[in-house]
């Protein structure tokens, strides 16, 4: 039998931590793979059990973009383990060492990179997150408490049987992954209270997630994903240049947090910009809240793709194809728009001018900040760490796109001849 | 009138923060070149706020150590001040940059180390941390919102008096440092929930203090400063110079969380090892906490200075001059040991086996692990920082000492020439 009770299952989780921990690289690279292997084995067996959790959607007439979110097939299992072997061949952090120094005092000091411990996962229905934060877990070293949501209780029971027998194949321990295999909201509440067992929380789905679990977690929360993101058209923008960029940020994938929400267009090329920017994206299904200054640069009638923008419009995060417009008369005007409105996700400039472009980097403190490049950049596979596994917008260990060595930590490694302190 | 809520210290100390991130790494050492000038000027008014409280704490008949913490002398008073210079004169992390690369899909990306933003720091009765705390921040970019105790308030208001004139002096806002000037715990509770205002809570005192920050923050805490701290003497280690470093550990400094508080002898030196450590460390006051197998090791009668172990003992952090031994047979029990019983602050080996040296290294998981070195050594100015905020037992962001990088984050800064995602 399972442990189930959360306290039960974080306790396994943390005793197989430290065998997972003394693990080689290579060993945990084969897990990946292995899992991998599983999972293609049993493709059927998860395509069944992801039925059952569609149809069950269907009846419950949930949204059609959560169905497709929910939905599994022989592509999907395909994208699921190429991503696992691919993660399977990146470098593995665990054991670096830095800032090593010989002190005067004759100590040799360095740090050492090491496991986070016991991670907890809290997701919603996407069951390809089942396979990614348990390959991610598992090749820096981590155990995992995975929690998905009660839409998704077969597809991942299928897909952690896989993971499972892969780690068991390794002659790792199973209970590297553990699985909370219930609907009952009320064991996530116990899991944020379990400081001794878990050492990290990754909430992954939207703000009220996110809200809840920093609420009730005595574990520190890596908490993300939500971004109000700006991008700023100086005066010296390269139009030509800008708009598809703008235009990049705002429809390549609007349902993601690193899409554009608000665009700030210096008053001085405001005449010129904006009707280019409405007429371009108005031909993509881009409907558009602007203030009054940003009416004034369009020809009158207002093209119905138009609307000003209300009370609140510049603190929502779109997460559609949606888009603010506000003209500003400097880039101090821009930086304090963004001071004031942005979730410090990301957010940029386009200009010609180097010295504003310095100015922006230096004054906006996002965890992403842009100079003439898409906000839709911020990903843990573009910025080169090769996968990701939550966006951080708070200050602590890591900003922006998590991956492998954020899922580490370091001790300091000491030695001495006999030394004691004077 | 200065503002007074918790909401309105924290909110003047989040508009402060973003010029005082902007200020030059020269105004921010001046600042405290000034503020230790205003110290020395403000001597006398200092001396005799201190003086109110500790006859108040005397009047209250509090511990003599406790007032001997609360005292300020002249002595001291240049302590304050040379440590704030010290300080001063210590490179500038913020602004540093690391991780540059240009991606292949030509986007420039480097990492730039920013202040965390707003801290709050919750201590007890020692004024000095006032100062020290306000230097630390203010070096590094940092506003903060000190909450001193009860006991301290006379002497920490005269304190923050010539702090907010060293920085008027210079130029930077008084806001930079918030003090609230009230002794009503109901204030912190607010002040832990202003997640929206501060960045990062740093508790400084006893558990209690850390349990209740923890258990009421929306905040990330860095907790810590509590050390169930071991050294294992192997079976191979050179006893004589074995025993200063145990003793080093146990006496310099008993009150303290790098203190020593329980040895773990092999059995294989218990007989030779453990009358020396008894006979030695009892001429130093100490008493001990024994097991069986270290009672055996000792000729009888046992010496007044013993004491068999009760449950309980091996999970104490002494913080006197009191030392637990327990004889192991092995160096995976000594391992397995601390793994149950250690806070993971500092723990350590001493041997002259190469191969158990790395085995410890590996396996055991503390912020400093130890080889042949005393463990008083986990302190900031001793490991080369410079100096100390708090030594860290969580696993996110830093463990073990924090000085002035652990007080900041980074930004990813990224630069394409006008690139969109593909």
């Amino acid at each position: 039998m399972a442990p189930t009770s959360p306290h039960s299952l974080a306790r396994a989780a943390r005793i197989a931590s430290r065998s997972l921990a003394q693990s080689s690289s290579d060993i945990r690279q084969s897990a990946l793979k292995n899992i991998a292997d599983e999972i293609e084995k049993n493709r059927n067996f998860i395509l069944a059990s992801n039925q059952m959790d569609v149809e069950e959607a269907k009846k419950g007439n949930l949204a059609e973009a959560f169905i497709d979110r929910l939905l599994l097939n022989e592509e999907r299992i395909g994208w699921i383990t190429t991503d696992l072997r691919r993660v399977a061949d990146l470098p593995d952090p665990v054991g670096e060492v830095f800032d090593e120094q010989l002190l005067p005092n004759g100590l040799n000091v360095r740090k050492q990179r090491v496991p986070m411990g016991v991670l907890a996962i809290i997701y919603e229905a996407r069951p390809n997150v089942t396979v990614d934060a348990a390959g991610l877990a598992i090749k820096s070293g981590n155990t995992v408490i995975l929690r998905g949501s009660r839409e998704t209780l077969n597809s991942n029971r299928a897909l952690v049987q896989s993971i499972h027998n892969g780690l068991k194949t390794t002659g790792l321990p199973e209970g590297s992954v553990q699985f909370v295999d219930s609907a009952d909201r009320e064991l996530v509440f116990e899991l944020l209270k379990l400081h001794n067992e878990i050492d990290l929380i990754i909430p992954r789905g939207g703000s009220s997630l996110h809200k809840f679990c920093r609420e009730n977690s005595l574990i520190p929360v890596i908490t993300g994903g939500i971004g109000i993101c700006h991008l700023f058209v100086d005066a010296s923008a390269d139009l030509a240049r800008a708009l598809p960029v703008v235009r990049n940020a705002k429809i390549q994938r609007p349902s993601v947090c690193n899409a554009l929400d608000t665009v700030l267009v210096h008053s001085y090329i405001a005449g010129k910009f904006i009707p280019e920017l409405v007429s371009t994206l108005t031909a993509d299904g881009v409907t558009f809240h602007i203030d009054e200054a940003a009416a004034n640069s369009l020809p009158t009638p207002l093209p119905s793709s138009v609307a000003p923008a209300r009370e609140g419009d510049f603190d929502t995060e779109w997460l559609s194809l949606v888009l603010g417009i506000k003209v500003v008369n400097s880039l101090d005007e821009a930086i304090d728009h963004i001071s004031e409105h942005s979730t410090a996700h990301s957010d940029g400039i386009l200009t010609e001018d180097k010295a504003n472009a310095d100015t922006f980097v230096s004054r906006v403190d996002s965890a992403a900040v842009y100079v003439n490049a898409s906000t839709r950049f911020t990903d843990g596979s573009q910025l080169g760490l090769g996968a990701e596994v939550a966006i951080s917008t708070q200050r602590l260990h890591a900003r922006g796109p998590m991956a492998l060595r954020e899922l580490t930590t370091f001790k300091w490694v000491i030695e001495g001849d006999y030394l004691a302190r004077p």
